[in-house]
């Protein structure tokens, strides 16, 4: 195959039941959303370069594809536009854009392609599907809780059984620096290394406190009481300082705002960290066996809208990783193909063959004609199975001096003679049944 | 407004209902594609540089989209990526990618943005989503009466009543020139005046092929025959010349295998031309009261896939303008805004709140819970009221002693106390009588 006949690094075709298979999740997904009162938002693919300009980290600015200027500019070697890189950055420029002609709060949901020059790998694409919803403008606990539901609702809908929520605070996160006495500057990487406890053993993440600079004393007792799962012992150690009891209170509300949940869902978890630092409140993170690390994360971040260029407003939000489900879930499952209900054979009487097909997909019924050049029935046949026909028609010449049609079905053999004028009738009954 | 909180020049926000109408109209023409069969294909938003290269005339060259290269090759000003410039380049990309892994023929649709640098202006954007059914890999004039078919159904379906196909063969106008005698050399310029029949008066197109170089009899018999309803007299000349017989005998099966469509639905017209000189058989325009222009085209285009790097493959297709249909009736329709179904006011037992709404949500219902810092009841109802909520549910300290709720219809102002636990029945009934 030569290089110029694949799609460019890192991208896909989406062929037949990829693109059903997708479409039908993100449909799942947007109607999960519908319910809450979220709005869908489309912004364009790509979005003046100027609307990143400082936005976005050093690491993250690297993987933007930049549009070349047009025209004479175009000599420049300079760009004006840039691909979008996330849902965020559109959605503080349309919340700045349109301001009070949105609903307040806000709640929109975004399913859609982003793209990153990001190295090709297995599972990493430089052109893949967000999906994210947000409340901004809200600072109400009930905000937070309405995301972890519907991000809950949406995992459900597409099929997860087996998964939890592990919830944390930033600000518990900051009390249990106070609580166990870490100096301030080692306070990012102690919650680094902390973030590490469900992917190595604790005796290890003691070590990597010792060598970041904790005493060995803080370092084994903070991980003693981390790693088990009893949280009693660090919610004692968080109620003696401010900033532990105002994040535990934050922590506690959520699980009780969120205790309709099915029993066990949403869970405490006072180490984990989520590695983004512009989260300022409750934060979560959903798991689930068989899955690598997390399918679903999102907090509260109620300084980034005015950090990226929209106004000072509060705001939470989800995440789904519908790309790493859906890849788990292809692994995993059958890939299942969409045949044709109906092929009709050509064997004469085309104008006849059409009226017919019309009047079939009138009836809903996915039906084919062949469009080879072929007068012989028996690849008319191979076609029609290479596409998975349920049912063939025949309409040969004995067919049309009858005025009947014969109906083969292809899974069991059987044929059938049909009158003419009764086949969509008789198809529609018998593909339904 | 700060430009930089504008979308890019020629683009758009797309808001929660032009989002859902748009949404609507494309599932409704994907409906119709996939009863006849058509798969979804879905293609990279950019494709290689490479793949364009020679492949679009220099006009449409100048509108592309190109990416900068990335990393070290960006101080370069090179670009080695272009998005999309429509749907049939990378159409022969994959036709050649995957050959025979692909159904045969391979009918795809495909439904989705692609970018052009136009010059914005009304009605025309640099972001715009195409529509396009296509057959490569058959010959069959049933393949071209199919499309003819799925496109009619596509317009019907997204409710339009009044609209009918002008239909025309290239061999037919080859044919045209030849009864007529154009010199060869005139064949274009002849073709591209006959083709403003629609929009000027006959005299006036008399007068430009007369300044094109053709004797002024042959340009007034051309169009005396042409201008008028009565197609007799063009096919009387046609039939004179080979060229000509063969393109009304092209013409007349695809008019025999339309004819199961409604009566007047599909039209021969011997003046209608379609600009794009890539048809080399039949070709179809569809036209409607109150749409300037075409709402939709298409035609055979047997050299087309080869000349674009793909396969020799004959292939036909259509596409429906439908960015300007949607255009058309919104200015025409009263604009829906989706609305809450219920929405629930928080005045205290916030836990108990949250579960009500999951159970709503969980029977389907749109469902927004209060999200501000008011406790005062009037400023919920306003809220209520902005998010066009069906019912409003109020739950005081009243209401939770008693164990009831109170149901305010907004429509009628109407209030009803029910019970906790029979809300959601209630108001499932209440909702959908």
């Amino acid at each position: 195959m030569a290089k110029a006949a694949e799609p460019p690094s890192g991208t896909r075709d989406l062929l037949a039941d990829d693109v059903r298979r997708r479409k039908h999740a993100f449909d799942t997904l947007a109607a999960v959303f519908e319910r809450y009162g979220f709005d869908p938002l489309e912004t364009p693919a790509f979005e003046r370069l100027e609307v990143f300009a400082g936005k976005l980290g050093e690491d993250a600015s690297a993987l933007i594809f930049k549009i070349l200027k047009r025209g004479v500019h175009e000599a420049s070697g300079a760009a004006d536009l840039a691909l979008r890189y996330d849902h965020t950055v559109p959605l503080a420029r349309v919340v700045g854009t349109y301001g009070s002609r949105l609903p307040s709060p806000y709640k929109r949901y975004a399913i859609g392609p982003v793209w990153r020059a990001d190295r090709p790998a297995r599972g990493r694409f430089r052109e893949f599907t967000q999906c994210d919803i947000d409340t901004v403008g809200s600072s109400s606990p009930l905000a937070d809780a309405e995301v972890v539901w519907a991000v809950h609702d949406g995992l459900a809908a597409l099929g997860l059984a087996d998964f939890h929520f592990l919830v944390n605070s930033r600000l518990a996160l900051y009390g249990l620096l106070d609580a166990y006495a870490v100096p301030a500057e080692l306070g990012p990487p102690v919650l680094g290394s902390l973030d590490k406890l469900d992917k190595l053993p604790p005796a290890a993440v003691v070590t990597e406190l010792v060598e970041r600079g904790l005493p060995t004393a803080a370092a084994e007792s903070l991980v003693a009481d981390l790693a088990g799962e009893d949280t009693d012992r660090v919610r004692k150690q968080l109620d003696d300082t401010e900033r532990g009891r105002r994040g535990l209170a934050e922590v506690d509300r959520l699980l009780e705002l969120t205790a309709g949940l099915p029993a066990g869902r949403v869970r405490y978890a006072p180490g984990m960290v989520r590695g983004l630092d512009y989260y300022t409140g409750p934060i979560f993170e959903v798991v689930a066996p068989g899955f690598p690390g997390s399918i679903a994360s999102g907090g509260r971040y109620d300084g980034l809208v005015a950090k990226l260029g929209g106004p000072d407003l509060p705001a939470c939000g989800g995440s789904i990783g519908v790309e790493r489900i859906l890849a788990i879930q292809e692994a995993d499952g059958v890939p299942e193909r969409r045949g044709l209900d109906v092929a009709l054979t050509v064997l004469g009487a085309e104008e006849e063959v059409m009226r017919l097909a019309g009047e079939l997909r009138g009836r809903g019924l996915r039906t084919g004609v062949y469009l080879g050049t072929s007068g012989k029935l028996a690849k008319q046949l191979k076609w029609a199975n290479d596409q998975s026909a349920r049912v063939v028609l025949l309409y040969g010449p004995d067919e049309q001096e009858a005025g009947e049609v014969t109906v083969r079905d292809m899974a069991s053999g059987e044929q059938t003679r049909v009158a003419l004028a009764e086949v969509p009738a008789h198809l529609e009954r018998h593909l339904t049944a």
